[in-house]
Order: structure tokens, then C-alpha cells, then sequence
């Protein structure tokens, strides 16, 4: 085995988005609207999540959608056509969403009327993680066939979460993807996070997503 | 259907790294070493490729690989095991390599002794396709898992890369990933790239992609 050289290479990173997410926040308690920030990788459902969550709360929850895409509109497009209104913040070539951009999708939106504002963030489990969009939670979508050693490489977005979604089950024959092992790694890096396993595809563990959205829309109105 | 709102958010984009990146291309022009750059989401399946591109190449090109990883040496380790020079570096927050860090990397290898470096950039189809490495080839990986209109989402990734590595074909079984469609997007984007179907789990595809890697390498030596 050759030895390993191990080279530190630094960034500097951006600090009064803590400031404008504080705000962001401070708004939304006011008018009684949950923000919740949705991650993943490319490719690991979130906008699959996002239209089968519209179908699943059935019209209980008045909702909205910031989409962020770098180019495209695709993704508001589907959302839009269900009747919910959509948001599309095209980021150009950033690789995240910070406060201020949520700031100006919240702008354009009247918030007030809205008692669920989801945020589908750039496909990306490394910057995203390290922003704070001034949601109220964070959500995390991680596929099977991305495999289960993914909170040993990117372990801050793992962090960073309220609850992981586990998607793709539906992919699990064809997979070598340990779920013991997953939610170990997953719970040594942060005790307190929910994690349901799900298929957007065969609507499989949906049910107990939007049983956990509604319980959190619920309690964060009767938030002081 | 509600209306669309889209707002533009910007970023600067450094600069100087384009001088950096055609300082590394000199320099391993003059010691004949080819230097790739591998990209793809998180766990599309860049280093299970490398392992299957050890085992292909069986020796017959000197080989040394650039690991960039936020925070493990997962990895490196991997690749350590089978008797590879490998550079780890551990990038903290940062979300791409860049031109000076891939100088570090290569400072830290004796490079006039290889053939081939591969680097295995961070997993994230924004930022590393903004970022010239000093790479002579890019390539990149999609898995089949994450769809067939990526290149909607992530027209960047794919217009900056000269083949596209389209992995996990043994899950298209269960997939709707429409194969014809993704040609067709991509080449709509890229009209010169090549695109190879591969699975590294059972190996199908591999020896196309290796014959591709030793003719390209060959080529490489011939330059003046």
C-alpha cells in the first residue's frame, strides 16, 4: 500500500449571511410561515419529493416553491402546473442558495398567506450545507444508488439536518446499499435527526413525510 | 398554472486561475504526463472507475491519482490499496479544485514517473466545471440513477467535457432513464463529446473506456 499525502487546501467563507438568515427569520415567525430548505445531490428526487409532498397534503397546507436552477425552469414549470405558486431564483453559476437570494424569493412572494414556504436548493451536498438560508428546517434527500458511505464524505450536510429522506428504496434489490450501516454513520454525526426511508417513484414512506411536515407546520404556528 | 417569477442571482468568478491551470498543462506537457480530470455527483461512481481503470489498465500505464475529498481519506485509501500513488487533498468547505490546488497535488507526486494522473475532482456538477484544472482531458460521470435530463439541469458540466461516462446501465431495469433522450440532450449541448455506457459494478463497458484512456495517452506522448 502506498502512503497517502495529505494536502490542506482553505477557503474563506462568507459571515454576515448569518445575519440576513436571522432575518429572514425573525419575518417568517411574524407571519407564521414555515421555511424549509431542501437538499441532495443531482438526481436524488427533490423535485420528485416536492410534487408527490403537493399531492400528498392534498390542498391541507397552503404552499409555496423557491426553486433554485441554475439555467433551466424545468423545475418550477412542473411545480407551477400544479397550481402552486413557484418561485424559480436562477442562480447562474453560484452553487448554492445564501439568505439574500431567499430573501428576494420570500419578496416575491406574499408569504403572509402561505402557512409552508419549501425551498429546493442547488443539487449539491457540499456548499448548500455550509449557508444558512434562514429556513426553520433543514431537509436532506439521499438516494440508494448514491450508496450508504456518503455521510463519511460529505458529513456536514448529514449535520446540518433535521431529517433524511432515503430515497429510491425502490432501488434497493438491485443495490448493495446498507441501511444498518447508513443510519449508523448517519447518527454518529447527528443523534437527533429523523430518518425515513421513501419512493417517490412508488410513493412508498410518503405518508410518513407529510405526517412529519404537518405536525411541523402545526407546532411552529403555535411558536411564540 | 401560476406565473413564474424568475429572479437573476450573480457571482464573481475568479480569474487568475486560468494562468494557473496553463502553468500545470505546461508543465506536464514537457514530462509527457497526461492529466484528467474526473467530475460527477456524489457517488455516481468516480472512485469505484478509478478501481475498475487500475484493474483495466493492469500495469501498462504508470498511474498516479489526485484524490480531493472534504473531509476522509476514504478514498485515497482505496486506491493506496492497490498500489497506486495517490494525493489526498482535503479540501475543508471548498466545493472544487482549482488550478493552485492541483499544482500542490502535483508537487507532491514525482510526475517525469507517470504516465497518467487522474484526479478525482469533489462530487458536484456545478463548481468543478468552473474551474480549469490545467487538465488535457475532462471527463465526467452521470449515473443512470440521477436521470436522463441532467443535462438541462447542468448544461456547464456537460458542455466542458470531451467524454461522458454514463455508469450503473445495470440499473436501467428499473429505471425510465431514457437513454436516446440523454444522447440527444447532451450532444445538443456538446456536439463532439463521446459518450461510453459503462457499469463499474459488473464491468460492462469498462474496456471500451479503457481502450479510449490508452489511445488518448498515446496520443499525448506524440505531442510536440
Amino acid at each position: 500500500m502506498e502512503e497517502i499525502r495529505l494536502i490542506e487546501v482553505k477557503e474563506e467563507i462568507l459571515s454576515d449571511n448569518i445575519k440576513q438568515a436571522e432575518e429572514v427569520r425573525e419575518r417568517l415567525r411574524k407571519t407564521k410561515t414555515m421555511l424549509l430548505n431542501l437538499m441532495s445531490s443531482p438526481g436524488s428526487g427533490k423535485t420528485s419529493l416536492i410534487l408527490q409532498t403537493i399531492e400528498g397534503l392534498g390542498g391541507d397546507l397552503r404552499l409555496g416553491v423557491i426553486e433554485a436552477d441554475i439555467e433551466s425552469t424545468v423545475d418550477a414549470e412542473k411545480v407551477a402546473a400544479r397550481g402552486i405558486r413557484a418561485i424559480q431564483l436562477r442562480t447562474g453559476g453560484f452553487c448554492h442558495l445564501d439568505a439574500a437570494m431567499v430573501t428576494q424569493g420570500i419578496d416575491a412572494m406574499d408569504v403572509s398567506e402561505l402557512d409552508l414556504v419549501i425551498i429546493e436548493n442547488v443539487g449539491n451536498l457540499v456548499c448548500p450545507a455550509e449557508f444558512d438560508t434562514g429556513a426553520y428546517k433543514n431537509v436532506m434527500i439521499l438516494s440508494v444508488p448514491e450508496g450508504d458511505d456518503k455521510p463519511l464524505k460529505y458529513p456536514l450536510m448529514f449535520s446540518v439536518c433535521d431529517l433524511l429522506l432515503v430515497n429510491k428504496i425502490d432501488y434497493l434489490s438491485l443495490s448493495d446499499f446498507d441501511m444498518a450501516a447508513l443510519r449508523k454513520r448517519v447518527l454518529a454525526l447527528n443523534p437527533r435527526i429523523i430518518i425515513l426511508e421513501v419512493s417517490c417513484k412508488t410513493g412508498a414512506g410518503i405518508e410518513s413525510w407529510i405526517d412529519w411536515l404537518k405536525a411541523e407546520v402545526a407546532a411552529f404556528k403555535h411558536l411564540k
